[in-house]
């Protein structure tokens, strides 16, 4: 199954337009009256026959729609550092599509190498991962946000809460064992993991993460890339969340 | 800590050469008398002091050395299919590394669109992976080896064996959950995984795996890419066997 995104929803019609037009009917070469299959971004799946196709968009009429395709059952969110080579950071997004994802705040910490964030470029890898593994609903891609602002954000926050860190003055879980002790919670209101720039978090971030409720883990026992450790946390979610409840 | 393959280990003493022995002493300006750490790339870690450095190599002696640095304490093997775009088996190989894994055979299947591989780069993405996560074992990449001769190869093993399937005859065991079931197993004798190509394992190469002892499973619910599979599975293994034993 091809997905494509529409560009725009009305009265049970749907636009492609731009680069999902041309993949649709020049690429694909699609035409009036076939059946092609759409997503809002939002979780619908729609099921559509093309009405009419001009040399820059095409419509179709929506037949049918399935809320929830390719839902993963649970909400996750990721604050990791962006990585001082973009491209690391894009591979990390587009794996964590792949498997299950819901928000992803690029966190700026005060080791952090890399500030900004290709946005633009980001949204198109994530729009390209979700229809490459049948998901309906995109992630929401947040600007960067300063460490304490998305402390702030999740402070009231009654799921799971996470701080990857490698310091010593804290305690830490292993991230799988707080995943497989908590996963009704992950499912029911969710989980939300901060990962750090390669220097780490530095010690005043990691003690206000802990008086905000973060617990602070470890992913393995593994020195990770950022990107990999940001990765590495959203499969331990995707695989722990699919084990068998004991 | 910055580490160096040692090309030539003799009495004692470390040679380095090539890109190791430029990085060593023309990028880091390590000179006779500084402290460096090398690796065999068979688990052995060597505090070595230099004791000369010419236009092309560096000579050091080894002062003491660690056995098993950077072990992920169990043994992973995992098949996995070589992707049309190389760059996805690189990354995959690299992460893999960074978590642990101690044997990459890039398995040729009835559906596989790629039976070839850069060896030479993957051995260098590896060793650059190994240097960067601090362990001191390589693991080893095979040629490219047909599934028949993969099961065939397998076939006495008593660890845990396990086929990433997606079709839809043999009712599949959650990887995750094998894993929990089975850590002792994994750290004693250890596991191998295969991983299909883009299309599949064929019908009749899951009955071949299954009838040798290979437990089908899924790895998650998505639908992920061969090096994503790949990867998630290394993850799997990676924070099952740091989740505390229950």
């Amino acid at each position: 199954m091809e997905l494509f995104f529409a560009n725009e929803i009305r009265e049970g019609m749907v636009i492609l337009e731009g680069d999902e037009f041309r993949h649709c009917c020049k690429v694909l070469r699609n035409k009036e009256g076939d059946i092609v299959h759409a997503i809002d971004g939002k979780g619908l799946l729609m099921e559509c026959r093309i009405t009419s196709v001009s040399s820059s968009r095409a419509e179709a009429e929506v037949l049918s729609s399935t809320t929830g395709f390719g839902a993963h059952g649970y909400r996750l969110a990721v604050a990791a550092a962006p990585t001082k080579n973009n491209e690391r950071y894009e591979w990390f997004l587009e794996k964590a599509v792949e498997m299950g994802i819901d928000r992803c705040i690029p966190l700026i910490c005060e080791h952090s190498e890399r500030k900004t964030i290709k946005k633009d470029r980001l949204e198109r890898i994530v729009l390209s991962a979700a229809k490459q593994s049948l998901k309906a609903e995109l992630p929401e891609i947040d600007d960067p946000m300063a460490f304490k602002e998305a402390i702030k954000e999740y402070s009231a926050f009654e799921g799971i809460k996470a701080i990857a860190y490698c310091g010593e003055e804290y305690r830490r879980e292993e991230l799988a064992t707080v995943i497989s002790a908590n996963r009704k919670r992950i499912k029911d209101i969710g989980m939300i993991i901060l990962i750090g720039p390669e220097g780490d978090f530095s010690k005043e971030e990691a003690t206000l993460a802990a008086s905000s409720g973060f617990v602070p883990v470890s992913i393995g026992s593994s020195r990770l890339r950022t990107e990999t450790a940001a990765m590495v946390a959203v499969a331990a979610v995707y695989t722990g969340m699919s084990a068998c409840t004991d």
